[in-house]
């Protein structure tokens, strides 16, 4: 490849992503041998991470995560520095460490990818006793909607594809009828409940926890505050070494140079509220001017919004 | 119920049917008392024909069919005095005498009616050796649309559903994928035929009978021929006795009775070109002019249709 | 029909329902001509209520009903005498008088049976700006079970449906893609919310009342209070009059006559707590003894369930 | 890259494509260059082909095919010199010249992917009056099979959607009814034919042409024949150039290479049925031993399949 010219950001339209990447890492020092075996590999192996995932397994040379938790008391909770149930921020492991529960170890690929992959249906509501949902507004979307692809998706009767199928359980409830039900369907039992008829009652040792509520239901965005970039600054400045943080810088670089000039001013702002070296070296990257960076930064979402409405 | 007057047909448009049906019957001495007899049971216990099933297998007392085939050669079909796949006509018992095959008892009501009646799939295109379709173009639509219409109604897995499994054959074959696929859905092994993985073959055994054809593939009408009327008229004359013939004339006056006027000529010119007296008394029924009904006897379905277009 | 014999209750098994009628009403004095005209009219034509909407429609006699509004306000709502939101209650018409919104007038039947008639989605989540909904339980459910079983039954453009869709408000939301779109589906414009590409904004005069909540969240049933009981017997004191608790009584005995012993004690002490009046006479039409019914009257409802398992 | 080894073919499981590539083009002295550029191409922008369509249509560099037909008579096809409804052969130019009809050319991309175009429906069933399928097989079964896809991937009134839909013609049919009807689904007329309602007729001048057939109905394989393999060889012989010879030997051998050594050799002796320069290439490619593949040519396909088993 010949040795690109400098670039002129905001007015080249069609600069090649790869020439821009190369670009932008010249200037910012990243090495240029791992863009190009990235290119190489992509183009030669589209699938070199499922290759690489079989190959691992045929090898035995499982991979593995850890499955930690953290416990907070309700208590807690309400007295937090932030709010903890907001799921993009970390509960400091200073103040609840990780406890460890166990391993997840995949062991071996799908012996059918239909069966066992394509029809597995996953959902946060399936709980064991002893744990529950938290508030998060996240999780509680999900309960319901995960559940509810996976009636759209698979039909009302997914429980009972082997997969996703209790081993051992017997399964005991007044679910009846819909596509494909393999079962008994109930038998001659009821399908209502509460009945006379000895029909399963509801163990509620399964009960989730209590949660305490006081609220005012409303419709509103939920407001952009300083705490929100705490976290992201610290992951720069305290989790990231300085070849990570030039590549972070790199590829935002890559993604936001063609966006349009008022989006990458608004998004180089937000980026100089986590951490100003960060912001800065963002703004560079990008050929933005910095000086008009920080003055998007002191202002509220809405008057950035606002002020770069176009 | 107060004596109903003559009817005046035709004109008085809101007549009762349970009246009309009193009218007709007495004009054609039908027994008043079967009529009330049914009205009250139908207003009494609608689901009565259920209610009669379910007693009388609890009682033992199992409903059973008998069932027969008549054999013809392809040579006998080609040479036969009308069309022997025409599923309107029966092949007379004295040319192809009915051999008995077995009887078909039912034993016993659905422990749990959506999972062994709902789900049921029976379709003319499950064939065991030795026995293969006719070339009956009902029959022929048939075997593709009572599948097409279980994969609709059931999904393309329905065949794993208990009630349509097969009990003890092993299944193999090349079917894969589909919403609820409830077993390995073929494993390891290729979804492909041919192939050098030892993938299930075809059992020839199991081929249909070979059918020779000799046609024009066009589009048209299939035309009304005077063969059609036959064994109808036969049915009329031959099977029914004298009360059931009069049952079968008040029925469908009773039907007939509030169609168009030129509906109801049309219709009684075809039961007239059955039988005469079949066609005389159904005109009469409904007061029909039986000189005009027989004009229209005489010309083909074409013409009728235009003499009677209003 | 013959003279029925006394009944000898709970041991006949296979008394006729009609005769059971005809036992039931001699006993509670019923006019036996209005049950025999209701089974002959269900018998004669079974579909009598439907002719009878038609016949309305022809003759322009329209079927309307008038809208009223009973306004509590949220403070009120604290205080009332009991859970305002509770479904099966009605509200003083004392404390709050019915204020008319207007009429509902059926002024024609649908031109095409299914596009107009079985493809209407009507859903209480669809709301004009100022009207918002209530915390009762059973609404809330149906805020999205109603639009959730549309999406399943019609499809998720079902708003694109003439039936349903507004007749002249410019529809403008992100919603996009899904079986048979059938306008420009969002055309060019984005996707997602908020953007820079001037796509449509929420109307904030549209958002629902706000609702303050102070709750435990947590899985139990509703309990049973007196409370539950006093405006059925309101029902029944002050409301009907002789003839009509007469056929209240005797429908309510026609249908418990067929049920398990235990049944008929539990479900006859419920009546007697409405009324000692309407309790003794639900009890004595069907044979109970009302010493044992009483006994059962002063019962939790999980005593009482617990007294009459079996 | 460095250099690649000599491949030591069948033993190596573990080659990287991109060396086999390589390694298989420098034997066959394809340029490696056009090799690395399209590796570069697929790993910076794997949607180069996408981005080139779009690139094109904005300069007004439109995509066209001029589309041809040729004519043979129902005589002719009964005296061709091979069955003129195989859809693997082409008819001869000589014989049957191409009449250009028009072209199609692709002046716009959809404003909305989703509504143009996932929702699009092509059937080959749809004709304008003058044409009609032909007897090929395949065709014969897409006839059914396209429409029968479209109703259950888009609903059974996907031809109400505006991509889909007639833009001028009145459409009037017998169609009722089914998910997302946006039209009057017949108003208050008929859904029957033929009736006296002046429903609509068919148009006889759109039947097809009529097709006389004369055959045995029967299940069995389509055998392999030797003018099967005539026209695949006219192609290497008469249609590629030298270099694109060697391209398409390389691209079979970069397939194949990986292959099971039976399957390669019973596949190189199909190559070598079509032509002996094109067979002894590919055989010679991946290092088979000629002779042997020689010997699999004079035989019939299940011979073949036999003898190379495992």
């Amino acid at each position: 490849m010949a040795s690109p010219a400098t670039p002129s950001c905001g007015t080249t339209k069609k600069v090649n992503t790869y020439e821009l990447k190369y670009i932008l890492n010249q200037f910012l020092a990243t090495k240029p041998s791992l863009i190009d075996e990235a290119v190489k590999m992509a183009g030669e192996t589209p699938k070199h991470a499922t290759e690489d995932l079989y190959d691992a397994l045929e090898s035995g040379d499982y991979p593995e995560w850890t499955v930690y938790v953290q416990i907070m008391t309700p208590e807690e909770a309400k007295e937090y520095k932030f709010d903890p149930f907001d799921i993009t921020k970390v509960w400091y492991h200073g103040n609840y460490p990780l406890i460890p529960l166990g391993k997840m170890v995949i062991n071996r690929a799908p012996e059918n990818f239909f069966a066992e992959g394509e029809q597995a249906a996953f959902a946060p509501s399936n709980f064991v006793p002893g744990i529950g949902p938290s508030p998060d507004r996240l999780l509680q979307g999900r309960l319901f909607s995960y559940e509810d692809t996976q009636r759209h998706r698979l039909g009302p009767n997914h429980h009972q594809i082997p997969v996703n199928r209790a081993k051992n359980a017997k399964i005991a409830n007044y679910q009846r009828d819909g596509p494909m039900t393999m079962d008994d369907n109930g038998g001659s039992g009821p399908n209502y409940y509460p009945n006379t008829m000895n029909g399963p009652e509801p163990d509620i040792s399964f009960n989730p926890p209590v949660v305490e509520v006081q609220a005012i239901i409303d419709r509103h965005t939920r407001p952009t505050e300083d705490v929100d970039f705490v976290q992201a600054g610290e992951l720069y400045r305290r989790v990231l070494d300085d070849e990570a943080k030039t590549n972070l810088v790199s590829n935002i670089a890559d993604h936001l140079f063609d966006a349009k000039e008022n989006i990458q001013y608004r998004q180089a702002s937000l980026f100089y509220k986590c951490d100003v070296e960060y912001g800065t070296r963002g703004a560079e990257s990008i050929g933005l001017d910095v000086t008009r960076v920080k003055e998007l930064v002191s202002m509220t979402q809405e008057e950035r919004v606002e002020a770069k409405k176009s």
